[in-house]
Parts: structure tokens; C-alpha cells; sequence
């Protein structure tokens, strides 16, 4: 199948490359147009312009960092929107507001919404999960992309917005996860208990999960890099859930204390850490690091 | 071995029956004597008070509902403190204060906390995570005891309040995995996405652990009846986990939304709910039941 | 002098009222046309379109809902934008994002926020407070406007963003005194105290200010009709200092759990209650309403 | 009238010397002795035991830090409760907790709860708001006390605990007001808006108060020395609203925050800071104190 990828940070790059080992016919663009190096070298077409890289795909994957550079790449100049053939599904797994996606959704009768759990990790392996919503037959079109980066597929619906919605509640779920943990690990610690035993306690019986099982070691220690995700992209994530909980009126005063507590690590100069960094503020608010 | 268990509430009364089949000889006191019935028909015998049921006992195990109760099972009238043999071992699995343990401790050498992880099905089966600390002869003195109850028994150190503090934030964890998900399945709910379609696509990924599994399908239907664990047992011990944040200061934002939940469950009227009821809670803050 | 008034809400209209008894030389536009027809009849001229309001003004003063009401009336088509003259002034006194007022002052030389503290009553009588921010000529120019509808202004600066930044600020003030009111009233209510007891203590002492003394007696019997400022307005104004709190990397829980209680509010269907509905929630939260 | 005074902080003592002024027969108590010497030198006889302290006096007055101070004075060795006369009447100043309140009224029937409002200058000045309840004649008896120490005294009726109720609802009410400005002030800051002027307007216009006046010029600057009313002191009365709310069933969001806030002040290690030390803490936490 002929597949536009645009978009090749972490993530992207990783599903580009499990596109070109799955045989199919891959035409790349990434704004920072030296990221596409390494998947030219692997067959992949680069593309000067969004709307280079679409013309002839019949399915575009767009994996992009937040709702502005979705909305350039779509609808700003040489953008994909007019550049698409009639008959391509644009499959967007990029994590936007459900505004956004209600937009495209609109604006193209094939247009599915496919944003995705997993880390980078995930991605390059394959392994990551997507969740799909959206027309059937464009669904259909666009399987053999889903099937190529991820492990699963969970549809959930004909309504597109519906699997942005599932996947910021999702986003919003395992921060609940770090800050739960951010504080209890700060508390055992205060006490002089080994963070350690915690949370082998925690990650062998009742969350025995994968979530906890990727970041409890990173937040009993504080470890914030590598970045893996980074604090602005889950401050990002945070937001976009609120705003969802705005306008369906749902208050979600964890989602509200997550929001404080990433604007917090932003104003100590986190900026560049992974969204870990949540055990470093509440170690900070707990006045752990005071003799670092 | 001859062992004493005092309170027989649903989950002391499971320990006493996996005791009883382990070929122990149980004393058992309960403050409302008719609950002891079922486990004198199996062979235990009945006491009058705690301090019959501790004098001839090398092991004391007690699983009362609150500081209040073991302070009077203890150090009140008819108490063990004063009834118990020196060499005898007083093994206290309540979810107490970690100032109440610091106090259990400093009366007797021979202490054990000995707090679990499990709901009453998980006591009944001996099927317990049983979080143990205090002196290393007197664990193990008492670890028949924690094998008869548990799966596994964590040992974590000679301080015996550390394992009270693990338990509470545990206790803490699962709270606030409680009501992420009841936040999140009002939004989704509030979207019209089935919550069942975002409860499987959390527990069978990212949340694929016992916690969610257990709670997820109650929250995504508002199920809180029957009662496993009540909502004023919840509000407990958040209210126990903020003592100690109070004490050892490392503020807990995400404890003190969840105080605040609770406490506003009890005001609605909802003293005999599972606590699970944090789901009915941010369902009617969203207005999700208006229609009912 | 010819002044423009584009928006005849109540604030507007009770501006406009008073720069007519100022004999000054008044064109209004209103959405709504019908809202003008008081004001047409004490003299002033009614235009079709803000454009044609606009033409001849030295001081085109808008007093609009939200961004959007201002983006339309100021970009958008018959916008005031291309039709004021050069030299004429451009005084916003809606209560507007900080992003909005700084894209308003890039946009014109002579342009100045002037939001305004004061329900509608202040705005009729002429006892406005009126926060001033922009170019020294062009606030010279509007100051008989500032004059004429308010009993003070406050200059801050030159940087016209400032004078909406305080007054976001001013106004999140404002909903935090109510909630910690609100919180007050729930809790010495429950206790049986007389809320009219309590009311008298605060307003008579320590918090003997406006403030208290025209949100008090309204929170203490859960009044929240009539509308002076309504809920919905109310939480358009938190929203916005949580914008700007993002922007300045500024955590604000206060703002956060107001946003939360506002989101409530509308989520119960009080959507058409006055912004002092907080002590509704509350008291419902509470379970104080239960028997009504 | 004769009258002892337990408890020689900066409150009491000023209480002391105005009931010295008003020539009244003092005697009082202190733990540290030698903060009577003042006292001593002023006229007033110092006793060595509370006991010792209240045996002829006609009104005793308490005015301690804590629940654990006043329960030590009353019920513990030497304490007040066997020594006094049954006609004496016991006027409890202290801020303490609702449960030690209603102990207190139903240890003697002649027993006032007399909690005030002010600050130490207040005090020596005889400016308090003294907030009083309890039995009728019992406070006719002590009037003489209050109209010496107070500008005014507010009956609230006959439930003594009510008194204090109202105290650690008023004290509430300031902490939330010092927060509320805390965040104000660090987000205009932020913007490079000179934190005066915000105050400026504040202070004379819509929160014209004293509270304001009193502590915004403090926050504005994260003055938090010297110590007014200590950050603990804060914290330990927003723990006892909490404690009440508890009881009540009234969910406080507000006082939630705060208690996390104090918390958090506590273990950065401001013990010794006024209870403004929110602005400090908010103004951290928003990164504005890097450079220092």
C-alpha cells in the first residue's frame, strides 16, 4: 500500500519504520527535514511539503505534536487537506484536542482517528495499542497501517472524536498514576523507608500492571531522563483533558491538580525532563532535595 | 501453635477459618460474640474477653476495624497488653495509624505489624499480601500465622510502623486509582462512549492489573452494593494516610481531593456503600444522574 | 466628544447611559438591536453594524462578553478594525483573555484596556473602577470616557495586557472569596450555627469590605437570583486565569478548584444562576439540600 | 474582680496587661516562668501551678497554643478543673478544636468559649474581637474580661462550641484570603506587573478590609518576618477546621489546599515564618525565586 507518513519525531519514525519492514510503499515528511535520514536510507521517498508527500497515498498517517501542527499540516499552506486524493483515508494518531479532531472529521468523510498507547519503545517494536474510530470503510483502508505499529486494535465507534476522548482520558489516567505514586513515594521515603521495597510490594501484587511496572522505578529514584515523554507533552495531554471536561461538564479536580503540578515543574526549569519529573516536585514540595 | 485471634469482622473471621484448617489451636474474641459462632462449630474456642483469649495463646492476631478498637482491645479493661504471656508474639494486622503502631511497639519487644493487601475473598482463600515488620524473632515466631493468611509475606524492616505506613499508602494507591477512573469513566460516559469499551481497553493494556480489574467494572456501572470495603473505612484511612503526611510533611494533594470525596459521599447519604461509591460521587458532580 | 459603545449587556448599556448624561456625542451597535432602543430613545444613534458605528468615533469604547464577541466585532466582517480612523482610540473594557488584549494592541497604536470592577448597578451610577494599561496619548484621549463611567482609574503601565491581567486577577480574587465563603457557610450551617450569625462577625470586622458585604448575605441563604454575573460568566473568567497562569507557568490550586466547582455548577443545569451558586455546591456537596 | 490568666504568649500577655489597666486583681501562670516577669513588675502575683493560679479567682482566663496545651492546664496534674471554685467561671480563649470544646462545656457548667479575633497588637491594645457563647450568666459573670480585652463582643448562643466553630471558620477564611493573594501576587509578578499596584487597587477598592490591608503589603513582598502568628500555628488551625469538617460531613476543598500548602511550608523548613509564608511557597512554585 502506498502510505504517507508525516510527522517523524520518536514516535512517528518508529511507526514509519515498521511501515517500510511490512513491505509497504513509504513517502515520508518531517519539518526538520534531516529527521528523515535514516528512513531514505531504509526506502522511504522524503517529500519537500505535506502536500508532496500525499498525493499519490492512499493511506496518510499524520503523527504530529499538538493540535497546531495539525491544524498547519492540514489546512496551512501546502497542507494535506486539498493535496489528498478523494479516495485516501487520512489516519491521524496524533494526542489532540477532541475539538480538533471533530474538525477533521468534518472536513473529510474518510478520516479516522487512531491515536495510540505505547511509548517509542512500543513503537519501533510494533507493539503499541491503537484505538480506532471512525468509518467503517475508511477503518477497513487503513487496517494494514494499524496492524504494522501495534500489538491490538480497539475500535471504539463510528464517531472519531470518540478515540481522542478514550485516549486523553487514558493519557490523564496513568499521570494520576505518577502522581499517586510521586506522593507515596515521597511519604515512604520521608520515613526512612527504602522506596525499593515499596514499590516491589506495589508492582507484584495489586498493580502488577505495565504502567507501573515502566515508571515506579523512575519515580522512586527521581529519574526524569532520558526523555521518553516530555513534562510539556504530558502539561499538553493534561490539557486537553480539561478542556474536554470543560465543555462535556465534568469536573476532574485530579486532572486540575495534575495541571498545577506540571505548571510547577515548568516554572523550576523541568522543561526538559520526562513526565516523571512529577516525583521531583512532590520530593521538592516535601523538602527532600533540600541537602542535594 | 496455639494462637488468639481477636475481631471477627469479615476479614478476621477468614483468617480464623484459614487457621482453623491449618491445624492451629484458635482462641477467638469478637466484641458482638454471635459472629464467633460459625467458627466455634468448627473447633474454635469462644472467650468472654481479650484477656481470655490471649493467656495460653503464643501467638495473638488482631484484625479490629480502627485505632479506636485496638486501643481498647489492648490497653482498655479486660486488655491483652496486661494478659498476655512475655513471650507471647502480638502480630496486629488493622489498618491503624502509624502513631498507634509506634505506640504497640514500644509496649511490647515481641511486635509484629503485620498489615494485608486483599479484600474479604482474598482473607477467606489465604490468598492475603501480608506487609510484615518488627523484630526478626518474633516474625518469626508468628510467620505460620502469615503463611496460613497470605500468599506471600513482605518483610520490611525492624521499625514496625513502616509496614502500617506501606499499607496505608497502598490503601492511598488504590483510592486514588478509584477515582481517576471515576473521573475518567464520567467523561467518556458524558461523551456517550460506552465505559465498558474504555474500561476493556484499559485493563487488558497499560491498567492489566488486579486493582483494575477488581474496580474498574463496579465504577464504570456505579456498583456499590454489596459492600466489600465501606466508604467510611475509605475516608479512614485517606484520613489515616494524611495524619501522616501531616507528621512526616509531605504534602498529598491527591489524598486531600480524595478526603474531600469521601467526605462528600458520607454527607450524600452514602455511610453503607462500597467505596467504590467515589464513582456515584463525580457521576453526580458531572450531573450524569439527574434523570434518575 | 463622539464616542462608539459596541455592546449593550447590562454593563454596556449602564455605560452608555451614563456618557449620554455626560452630554457627550454616543453611536451604539448591539448584536441584539432590540437592546438598544432605551438608549436610542434618550439620544444616542443606533448603527447596523460595528463598522458603522465606528466611523466618525474619537473613542470607540466595547464592553462585549467574551474573545469571541470581541474577535467578531473587531477582525471580523464590518469589524471595527478597518473602519476606525487612525487616530481614533480603541478602549476594551470586556473582560478578555491576556492573549486577546496583547494581539489588540499590536494591532493599533492607539489602543487601551479598560476593564472595569463593578456590577451592573456600579456601571449605572458611575462608580466603576476602571484599570487603565496602554499608550499615555491614547488613555489621555479616553479618560473622559474612564471619567464618565467610573469613580476611580487605575493606571498600570503602558503594557496593555497588564490592565487585563489584574483584572482576571481581581476577579479570581472575587471567586475565591466566595468559595472560602461558601466552604464557611456549609460548614457552621451544618452545626446548627445561624449562617446570619457568622455573616455579621465577618462583615463587621476583619472582612468589612464591598466584597463581603455584597456576597455574604447572598451565600449565606444560597441566593443566586437574580443574575447580577452570571455562572457561566464566572467560570469564563477562571478559565482565563488559568490561561494565563499556563502561560506565566503560575500554579494556581485556588483557580483550579474554582474551575472544578463552575464546571459542577453548569453540570447541575444552574447555568442561569448568578456566579454566587458556589455556595449552592457547596452546600449540596455537603448534603445540605438533601430534604428539599 | 479577681481574675487568673493561664498562658503568657504574645495573646495572653497582652490580655494581662489590659486586664491590669482595667484594674482588675491578676494572677497568672506560665509554663516558662520567667515570661511573668513583665507581668510581675506590673502588679500582677505569679503562681507556680495553675492550680495554684486559680483557686480564688472569679474568672480564669486560658489562653494556650494548642488542644494538647489546654487538656494539660484543665485535666492533667495540678490543673485547674479540681481547683477551681464551682462559682468560677472558665473563659476559654485558646483556638482549639470543636471535640475539646464541647469537652470542656460539659466538664463545668459556668464554662464560656471565648475565642478571639485580632493579632498581638490587637490584644495589647484591647482592639480583640472576642466571639463568645456559652451559658448566659456564666458570660454575664466574665463580661468585665471581654469589654477589657475586646472592641466587641458577638453572643452566638448558648452551645459553647459554637464559639469556636465560628473562630476556626474565621481563621479559614483569613488563610484562604492569604492564599488567594499569594497566587495573585506571583502571577502578576510573573508578568512583570509591580505587585503594589495590583495591591493599591485591591486594598481600596473591592476588598477594603482590614484582613487585606493587614496582610496584602506582607504577601506582596513575601514578608514573613518578623512572626505574627506562626506558620505552624496556620497550620494546625486549618487542621482543625478540617477536623470539624470531618465530623460535619462538609467536604472544604479550600482547606484542603491550604493544609497541603502549610505542609509543604513546614518542610521546606519555614517553621519559624509567619503564616504568610504562602506567598514564599506560592511564589516557589511558580519559579520565581530561582535567582536568589
Amino acid at each position: 500500500m502506498r502510505i504517507a507518513i508525516i510527522g517523524l519525531g520518536q514516535m512517528g519514525t518508529g511507526m514509519a519504520e515498521r511501515l517500510l519492514g511490512a513491505k509497504h510503499t513509504i513517502t515520508v515528511y518531517n519539518r526538520t527535514a534531516s529527521r528523515a535520514d535514516g528512513l531514505r536510507a531504509k526506502g522511504a521517498t522524503v517529500a519537500p511539503t505535506p502536500a508532496a508527500a500525499v498525493r499519490d497515498a492512499e493511506v496518510v498517517l499524520t503523527m504530529l505534536a499538538d493540535d497546531a501542527a495539525v491544524e498547519q499540516v492540514v489546512f496551512g499552506d501546502n497542507g494535506i487537506a486539498n493535496a489528498m486524493s478523494a479516495s485516501a483515508v487520512h489516519a491521524s494518531s496524533s494526542t489532540i484536542s477532541v475539538a480538533l479532531a471533530t474538525r477533521l472529521a468534518a472536513s473529510r468523510p474518510r478520516y479516522v482517528s487512531a491515536p495510540v498507547f505505547g511509548r517509542p519503545e512500543a513503537a519501533a517494536a510494533g507493539k503499541l495499542y491503537v484505538i480506532v474510530a471512525g468509518s467503517e470503510d475508511a477503518i477497513q483502508t487503513a487496517q494494514p497501517v494499524f496492524d504494522a505499529i501495534g500489538q491490538r486494535t480497539f475500535r471504539v465507534g463510528a464517531d472519531a472524536s470518540a478515540a481522542n476522548l478514550i485516549k486523553l482520558s487514558g493519557n490523564f489516567m496513568i499521570a494520576a498514576a505518577l502522581e499517586a505514586m510521586s506522593e507515596s513515594f515521597a511519604l515512604v521515603r520521608k520515613a526512612g523507608v527504602d522506596p525499593d521495597v515499596f514499590r516491589e510490594i506495589l508492582t507484584t501484587t495489586l498493580f502488577n500492571a505495565p504502567v507501573y511496572h515502566t515508571y515506579a522505578p523512575m519515580l522512586a529514584h527521581e529519574t526524569d531522563e532520558p526523555v521518553g515523554f516530555a513534562a510539556p507533552l504530558g502539561l499538553k495531554d493534561v490539557r486537553l483533558a480539561l478542556a474536554a471536561s470543560d465543555t462535556l461538564r465534568v469536573p476532574m479536580p485530579f486532572a486540575s491538580t495534575l495541571r498545577d503540578a506540571y505548571v510547577s515543574a515548568l516554572a523550576r526549569g523541568y522543561e526538559h525532563k520526562d513526565w516523571t519529573v512529577l516525583a521531583r516536585v512532590a520530593a521538592e514540595n516535601a523538602g527532600l532535595n533540600n541537602g542535594r
